[in-house]
């Protein structure tokens, strides 16, 4: 049997973890590979750290990853290092010396996926990232094949765990975003910096990814309109639930104007409890997919994690391998529908408004004109008086642009008899 | 750009899908698989019958499958036939032609996927079947090919759409089986004939297949210890209830003796509201994949009807139109772990017994003496007066082997305080 040889760039949490299964699974890899797997080199940042827990033979790592991807007895590459540089440079290395890659890299994905397609395409090499989207979760290899003969016209998904994590806490317990948040810190499904997850960029990055291919035209991060939960209340998460519904950050893909542009966002969003995706609990992902003739589909399970993150990398390489050793490499990127993204004002969308008002006859009037101006119509109004002068007024519109529903929001928050916009908050999984 | 001709064998519910969604999309099969997919012909049993609502030129009709499987202008074979003859005997004709082969049949694939997959290989073609397994769902390509780095060990799934109907409904409205089996068969659930789905041959059948390629082991319809639903009661539901649990039919796949062996089987079970299985209403399916790395997982979606079961089958028409464009062929059947199938009695599982008996003293002992005696150990008891000299007593046991199970309720029928075992169902997913 053939053997291939595997740089593994990067031994943090998910790298230990594919170093160990790598070696643990040897046999059971080689007989689904149909060639024997073997570790060349690791390439890490220090090599003073303890590394003993991975079995790995200490004289594997070294500090010298562009030498490690260069090596002519190097025949697969594995980065997970993530972030832009030096992991972009070390993969396009790889590929220009006729090297199949595996990655796990969202961020490099969404922003530079169409430029790595062409270089894998021109270098007749492998390129594969199951890992960079909902982790353990099969979803780009049957969005990519499965789907393949189908037309997917809606991706709707929870695509980050932690702040799944925080929005659960927050309606399950009543607890507070910022308590949420530390809790999250504390159990180590936030970082101490948690800026990435929270203001949306992760989901965004996956948003991305998940848009290029379920739409074969090419998306990027900044192509995708992006709100995060900072500003998610306690109040906004009991409105929710008063109407039968639950708060949580959606990336959200379709198909728009009879599928001639792509649209593309993360935000978070109230979703009815009778959803799927409403039960997504804790730090779980699940993406629910609708497709023309295969309906609706989901798909669920650990975002995140070295052990399940390294499950989706293995099972990339054990198809790069096998496509290696067939001499082949697997369908590339797919872009020629080359769909244009359609702006956020476009969208049609619902939103939940929460306004403090004067509690006096008339205001109900007013605020009713100013969704009429602007031809917002209105599904549900509650009001409910707060103090002995104060209301509040809790407005559920129908369909309209978002345009035209931001515009809304602007008016109101200038109307005398409108104290405060509370919350806003879009309305979504009908 | 090549052109591959597709031989369509079967013009029925799925067949004519699959040649409308083939015309419809052509372009976006085409750009996709890098090959033009053209009809070359379609084998039906009656050239009588009307078929322009499938849009197919009249002329590429056939009654001759044989000749048309053979015709060296195919180069790709589509079976949805369905059933062993003549639909094993076209298949291999293909194959022997050169032709790679699609297919939905679950039963053939059940009985016979080995000797399919070694003709396969022998003649150098692919042979793919997502959808024989739970409609539109990508469920075989995950289990084959993104968890190929993973050790899978627990398949857990609702698996037949018909019956998964019949128990919601007897779930949610209290109907009994009959009444709910009337309306399965009223909105087309369920055929005239209901055999297949209530007996549980058809969820047998699924659950060969996916235990065979969830644990690279050859196993058949045979091997599936196989019971239906047809003797579930209005009582067994409302029970379920009573415990926060309800009765579905399961396909449960698992690795078991240390992974030395699979255990196949399907039963009606009653599981946790809570679990995520139980949400599964009406006729859709979802299956639930446990995996030492990624941990759980779950695929849902729409497991029958004719547009998911086409969108399915063009998906393995595009990967399959795919290699061939590229001269090579797919990953192949893996069986090199070839564990035996455990005897069901050796299995390991928790019983709900129901027992209608005397309402006087030292019933109870009489009834847990029958449990000691087989080293059963009893979870919760409950009794319920149900009439001047009746009981009914539920017990629920902790964990134990079938066969002790299956004896100690054998035991308990002979007790003279027993008058009735109303009703037995196994308890599962905690």
């Amino acid at each position: 049997m053939n053997t291939l040889r595997v740089a593994l760039l990067g031994c943090g949490v998910v790298g230990s973890e594919v170093a160990r299964q790598l070696t643990e699974h040897s046999a059971d890899l080689a007989a689904r590979a149909g060639a024997q797997l073997e570790l060349a080199g690791v390439a890490v940042r220090r090599l003073e750290r303890d590394r003993s827990a991975t079995g790995v033979d200490p004289s594997l790592f070294t500090t010298d990853a562009a030498g490690l991807v260069s090596r002519p007895d190097v025949d697969l590459v594995v980065e997970v290092v993530g972030g832009i540089e030096p992991a972009r440079g070390l993969i396009l290395a790889a590929m220009e010396r006729g090297k199949s890659v595996v990655t796990a890299n969202k961020a490099l994905l969404a922003d530079d996926g169409h430029a790595l397609h062409t270089a894998a395409d021109k270098h007749g090499v492998d390129l594969y990232y199951e890992a960079a989207v909902a982790g353990a979760i099969p979803l780009l290899r049957p969005l990519r094949e499965s789907l393949a003969g189908d037309h997917v016209t809606r991706v709707l998904g929870i695509v980050n765990g932690t702040t799944n994590y925080i929005l659960d806490q927050m309606d399950s317990n009543g607890t507070g975003f910022a308590e949420a948040l530390e809790e999250a810190q504390a159990l180590g499904y936030a970082e101490a910096d948690p800026t990435a997850d929270v203001e949306g960029f992760d989901a965004s990055a996956k948003a991305a990814i998940l848009a290029g291919i379920a739409f074969h035209s090419p998306v990027t991060s900044a192509d995708v309109h992006r709100e995060g939960i900072a500003n998610v209340t306690s109040a906004d998460v009991a409105s929710a639930r008063a109407m039968g519904a639950v708060v949580k950050l959606l990336a959200i893909c379709e198909l728009t104007n009879g599928g001639s542009t792509v649209g593309v966002r993360v935000h978070p969003a109230m979703i009815p409890r009778t959803h799927p995706l409403a039960g997504v609990r804790g730090a779980y992902n699940a993406v629910f997919v609708e497709a023309e003739y295969a309906g609706q589909l989901m798909f669920y399970g650990p975002g995140a994690g070295g052990a399940p993150t390294a499950s989706a990398v293995l099972g990339d390489l054990v198809t790069v391998a096998r496509n290696r050793a067939g001499g082949v490499v697997g369908p590339g990127g797919s872009w020629y529908a080359d769909r244009p993204v359609r702006p956020m004002g476009e969208t049609v969308t619902r939103y939940h408004i929460s306004l403090g008002v004067d509690d006096r006859a008339g205001v109900l009037a007013n605020v009713a004109n100013v969704f009429a101006k602007h031809d917002v119509s209105i599904e549900t109004v509650r009001q409910r008086a707060e103090g002995p002068t104060d209301a509040e007024l809790v407005v559920v519109t129908h369909k309209a642009t978002d345009q035209a529903l931001s515009a809304t929001v602007e008016d109101l928050s200038r109307l005398d008899t409108v104290r405060d916009v509370m919350s806003v908050m879009r309305v979504e999984g009908e």
